[in-house]
Parts: structure tokens; sequence; C-alpha cells
């Protein structure tokens, strides 16, 4: 059974500040958690009592049991506190965040850079089709939306565990540090030549800016070019997430 | 003043059922109420009275008065009935839904066909990729979001005023007739030879399936060939609006 102390502590992780003084986020959905616990330190699953004879629960169990984790049955009058989706859908877990640091992004693969990123639902996708190209090095500017929201972590379809997603605390330094150790810094924006003169090379960091102000001044003066999508209709500009999508198609073509 | 008359008119077109009645729909915003004064019938636009002084609304209601369209100054009090967003943005249209027949698809450039599709989102970020794209034609399913809900309306960003939404009632009886029009149909999906292998040529339908069951087994004997978006990474799909802008920006490269 879920106990009142467990079931506090899971509320809490609906909120940034405690994620990070736990340094622990919630991850729902069969899916998810399957991927989770293939690829991340899961500390707990909560599957709805009712609900755990379902084959997908009991695999979750068989899973869980195998490496040791903690699985607990919640009533349903529990559920309204601990689910992150309007419909619960029958299984939680609690994972530590990952450990991601500047380093690891350094790898002379190519990195996708977001700049105060505000969607949740763009972020989730842009690593999931990030995932897809394996494109694996995404790094995210200070301001932006916390990669363990509940939204994110969902619309990643468990792409972001095996991303590797750096939060820079200033990104013009970031930048920066990257262009000292050789980077090229590209902007994909409305304006610039066209994204199909890209020449690839290695080391390069594709720069996208927030959805309501595009690419800041300061990271504009980071730039070594500008490249936008090329568009012969009439829509005033793209969807950030399709942008990058699209981008991330032609870097791997 | 909103009468209670135009109110009651106003909130019945929340419901897909009544704009299908009366054939009008809402559209909110200062950019897309913009859009559809330059491209749509509109009958009546509602601005909220302590904003009218704006000088975004000031020029709305100067293009409206050019245009011989009613505007209404409305109450706070009113707003809740009316709105179509959680914070109503201030103005809003009542606006004739666009009157495209199966002809208008038949113009020999591409069509996106995409087969019941339910995320409204994702259809109007499709209609703003596909615009940006100058691809015009866009072919509904039965039982495929309406492309007047006010989500849809909103994430095109004002493209649906210049794409041809055709809704068919039967998808593959309009398939079918294309194919006797010389059209070739290729279905995406994520078995297939490669985008990268296609060979562009005209009269050429582009079909999607649902996000959450693919194409359809019927849908699937009208193909001329299946195309899958190449990937080398671990992501087990991508979201439907991201392969079909990645295939959008394909054909128009």
């Amino acid at each position: 059974m879920l106990n009142e102390k467990i079931k506090k502590h899971i509320s809490k992780l609906h909120q940034k500040k405690y994620r990070e003084e736990f340094c622990e986020f919630l991850i729902e959905g069969v899916k998810c958690v399957n991927e989770a616990l293939d690829c991340a330190d899961v500390d707990i699953i909560v599957i709805d009592g009712k609900r755990r004879d379902e084959p997908q629960m009991k695999n979750i169990i068989e899973k869980a049991n195998k490496k040791d984790v903690q699985v607990i049955f919640c009533a349903r009058t529990d559920i309204g506190d601990i689910k992150t989706t309007e419909t619960f859908s029958g299984v939680l877990a609690v994972a530590d965040t990952l450990d991601i640091i500047f380093e690891d992004l350094r790898d002379g693969k190519p990195i996708i850079a977001l700049e105060k990123i505000k969607d949740p639902g763009n972020l989730g996708t842009i690593i999931r089709t990030a995932d897809w190209f394996g494109l694996y090095n995404i790094l995210l500017s200070e301001e932006s939306v916390d990669p363990y929201n509940e939204k994110v972590v969902r619309s990643t379809m468990g792409s972001m565990f095996r991303t590797k997603i750096f939060q820079s605390k200033k990104i013009v330094h970031t930048l920066e540090q990257l262009k000292k150790d050789g980077y090229t810094i590209i902007g994909l924006s409305s304006e610039g030549a066209s994204l199909d003169s890209l020449k690839l090379q290695s080391k390069t960091v594709y720069l996208f800016g927030s959805e309501s102000n595009g690419l800041s001044k300061e990271a504009r003066e980071k730039l070594d070019s500008i490249l936008s999508i090329p568009g012969n209709g009439n829509a005033e500009s793209l969807n950030l997430a399709i942008s990058a999508a699209i981008c991330c198609y032609h870097i791997s073509l």
C-alpha cells in the first residue's frame, strides 16, 4: 500500500523546486516506465492496485523485481495526488534525475542547443526527434523549461533516457567554451542562408531561439553563421519543434 | 455591447455540431483575426471593451470598418462564455467556414493526406508547416479532428485561410478517384524505402496514418508505394506533425 509519507513525497515531485531538492522526477505510463527501468535509476514504482493483473503491468512488476526496485500498489483514492496526467495511465515511477555534465556533450558530435525554450511539448518532441536521428547531445540555456517537467518527460516518449541533456547556467559562456574547443556555432533563424547550403562538419552546435523571441542578441554574437529553413509559401514562421526536426533530418542525411 | 443572442450564438460555436449547422467558426487572437479579415468572410468581431484603444485593436477595428464587418465591444463578464483559450487574447471573430470541394484539390500539385488524425495541435501544426512550404492541398479522412476546432485554428497561426482543406467522407473512395485521375499514392510509415529514394513527380498524394494506429489496412491497399523517414537512433517513432513536416521539407527541396 501507498503510505502517506511516500504519497506526500511523490506529490511534491510535481514541483520543480522539489525535483531539484531530491534529484528525482516522475515518469508515468507503461512505455516510459519500461524505458526508465531499462535506462535510469528507478527508486519506486506505483501501480494502480486494480490493474496489477494486466499483462503489461505484470511485465513491469517482473522487470522491477529483477532490478530490486520496490513496487507499491495504490488505491483509486490515492491517484488524485500522484498522477501527472488527467487520466492516470495506471503506472508511475520515481527515478533519479540524470546526471549530465558539460563534458558529456563534448564528444565532437552535433549538439542541438535551445535558448529559453518554454513549451514542454516542444522540448519533449525535440528530444524524441533527436533520438530518432541519433543526435544525442542536447544543450538547454538558462530559463528553459525544466526537462524533468512531467509534460516534457511524457512527450519524449522514453527518448529522454537515451539523450544527454545538459542544462547550462549561462548559455553564452557555454557557447564560448565550445568555440574554444573548435566547435562551429550555427544559429537557425528566419533570415540567413538556406539550410541546403550547409556543409556538414563535425563539432557543430545548431542553436535555436525561443518560441516567442527567437535568438537573443547575446547568443547571436557567438554565431559563426545563420541558416534558415527554405520555404516558398506564406506562413510567417514554423513551430520550433518543426524547425528543429527539419534541421535534425537535414544534418543526418 | 454584446447582446445575449449573439453571446449565445458564439458560445454554441464551441461545439462541432453548431459549427456545421451554421457553417461558421471562431477565430481568436490578433494575428489570426487579422488573417481572417484578409482572407475569409468574417461576420462579426468581438473585442474586449477595455482594450479597444490598444494599437493592434485599433488596426483591427479600422480594417473591419473598411470591410463593413460589425465590431462589438464586450464586457469582462461576457468573456467567460465566448473565449476559446484559457486567457482571452482580447479579440475574437466569427467567420464562415471555407467552402473547399474535391475539385479544388485536383490541380496536380502535391496533396498532404491525413487518415483519422485526432490531435488538434498536430493538425494545426501540419497546416502551418504545409503553408510554409507552399503545399496548399490538404485532404482529411473521415473521423479526423474538425479543422474548425478552436485549437486547430489557433495552431495554424493563420495558415488555414491560405490552404485548401478538403474533408473526405470516405478517404479510400477519394484516393481511388485520385488514382483514376493519374495521381500516385505514397504512404508514409515506419517501414518502407527511405524518403531519400523518392523521385519527385507531379500528381502525388502523401498519405499519413493516425497517431495511434498508423495507416489503415483499407488505405494501404490504395498505395503505390510506402516510404519511411530514415533514422539511425533509437526512438520508436516520430510525432505525426514532425513526420509530415520532414516530408513537406523533402518534397519542396
